[in-house]
């Protein structure tokens, strides 16, 4: 459907369904398809995943939670974006699995839909590979492109510095305002500022966990034409962007290094397995010429007509035997049920609510 | 034909048609198979020159001057090895366009026909590159493989040094007794000793020219399974060993290096048009196991018949219009000519003897 501005009402009650527990994106996705918004989703939630066999109440978080989370972000000068509106992201929005259903923006949010690059590496860079960075970032900048990154120390704050002339994008795992690590607070400061936009995916207070730096992650890749991976240890969270942007579609690049530095590992092996090599800013652009700028996917928000003759709580419960914790993709259980693919994808996110199932990257589930 | 050795006069006349002017490798190749033996192809050389157009007349060097490097060769304590003979390096056979007709070997010429492959780069390597090459170098020596380098300073040197204790082939520009550069005395003393073996298709005594290193690096490339590019800036010597390593159908390694370095620049390049990424050993066993080794070509020494109705004469001036400056292939000629590719070769080569045509490496011919 096309993109559309939500009311305030209607804004909350997204806020609301993507913040209740066990929905994550794909389920937040398939909910509002199901039925057409967030509102009444909201409303039969809480039955759904009770007759999924949930034990305890699946209960959204009340409103007024909400509100203050719209309030804190409102007070800290940050503007929340919805999946479903015209000034989400393109490029994120595209995303398949689903991106994250809302954003928080602090800053110039109108660079979020521009042409983008990420440059992201090892937060004890050495001295050559944030000046590379920061170099590569300026002039990316001055052909057009907005850099992204993560504000992490070393690589990433040299490209966010290296950009902020022309518009940097910094991706937090925390709110908009939790600034971390504490020696870049002049520079959330200064992106925050004219220098670019603070992103992030969590409630604007929310200090950064563990947890939140794939989905961070995640969002940098998917704010992306393509990922630069300027130094990295193998086993990196950089190879963790790095793969997110191969499965995303996006082009990955990589510096090389040498053999004899370990953090020239990441992106030597990165180029062993088809990455683009990258030693200027020459590099990423012959490649993204080549390549035609992503289009806006058309994403259904709008409720689907569903098989009426489907016993939908037999198939669940068929569904539920089929998993174990080896993970299945949904293909093979549409072909191990015979349903509609629609069916057998109520059926697991009834499932994932219940905690019964857990809805895993790649089109793939598992029983938990 | 079978591999076989030449007796005493054979390999006279050998080596005084591999030493006449204007007779290079795929010369020497199409009057070997013309004329059966390189006795007979002396004998009818000068007509043919003659016959083709040649201003003065085409000597082969007196017997007396190739006796002279027969006999200097021997007291340098080397050996001749000619092309036809079974301790040629098989790999060098099965080159095409043909390999040199001739190698003088000092040292243990038993290393040639083992698996090897070759290190090379910057003469001005870093001290982390030299280390590389050693460490490379000594670490192929154990997994059996024998190391090819140049001698030169830098990596060549640092490579060979790695392999000594287990066997390294020293390929040369000028002759095997010619020390270059001189601070490689030592080097070169312990490599004809027990080290290994040096190796070069000139005389014995012959110094080294500019013009001499392409062709020595095509021996380089030629001896081994595979080039591995350690440092190079770009249009060095070592990516012309590489080139010419692709061209030979071996596997070309490069060690990526760091975007700031200068010398990264040509194995950097390397990778991007296709070479294997090499971080060590590991790389290269990885992409050798996965090949099968070179089997030695068998090649047809013998006269051939010719199309008895063709007029010889006429062929060759056709063919002599049809050249220019601007390279042709000669399947262009045989195209051009509808004549057998035999004798479209035998014009060329005539023409080549007139110092008329010039045969280019890749099948390419041009017109002087």
């Amino acid at each position: 459907m096309t993109p559309r501005r939500l009311s305030d009402q209607e804004r909350l009650a997204w806020l609301r369904l993507a913040r209740t527990e066990t929905v994550g994106p794909v389920a937040f996705d398939h909910l509002l398809q199901r039925f057409g918004s967030a509102e009444r989703a909201l409303v039969a939630l809480p039955d759904l995943a009770r007759r999924a066999g949930r034990d305890s109440p699946l209960r959204p978080p009340p409103q007024a939670e909400v509100l203050q989370e719209l309030d804190c972000g409102q007070r800290r000068g940050a503007r929340l974006i919805c999946a479903c509106e015209p000034d989400f992201p393109p490029r994120l929005a595209a995303l398949d699995p689903p991106p994250p259903p809302v954003l928080w923006a602090l800053g110039r949010a109108e660079l979020l839909p521009q042409p983008s690059l990420a440059i992201v590496g090892a937060r004890i860079a050495s001295a050559g590979g944030q000046r590379f960075a920061r170099q590569l970032a300026a002039e990316l900048g001055r052909h057009g492109y907005v850099v992204v990154s993560g504000l992490a120390r070393g690589v990433d704050g040299a490209a966010h510095e290296g950009a902020l002339a022309t518009g940097t994008v910094a991706v937090l795992g925390g709110g908009v305002s939790d600034i971390y690590p504490p020696e870049h607070a002049d520079l959330h400061a200064r992106i925050a500022g004219e220098g670019g936009c603070i992103v992030s995916e969590s409630a604007p207070d929310r200090r950064a966990q563990a947890k939140d730096f794939p989905r961070r992650n995640r969002i940098i890749s998917g704010l992306s034409l393509g990922v630069v991976v300027v130094e990295a240890e193998l086993k990196s969270g950089s190879l963790i962007t790095a793969r997110l942007a191969a499965e995303q579609g996006r082009d990955v690049f990589a510096v090389p290094g040498s053999p004899l530095d370990p953090r020239a590992k990441g992106p030597n092996d990165l180029i062993r397995q088809g990455a683009i090599l990258c030693e200027g800013v020459e590099d990423v652009l012959r490649s993204l010429s080549g390549q035609a700028h992503l289009r806006e996917r058309e994403r259904p928000y709008a409720a689907e007509d569903e098989g009426a003759d489907i016993d939908h709580d037999a198939l669940r419960e068929d569904i539920a035997r089929l998993l174990s914790p080896t993970p299945v993709s949904r293909d093979e259980l549409v072909r191990a049920t015979h349903a509609p693919t629609s069916a057998v994808m109520a059926a697991l996110v009834e499932l994932a609510l219940a905690e019964r199932a857990e809805l895993l990257p790649g089109g793939m589930v598992a029983g938990v």
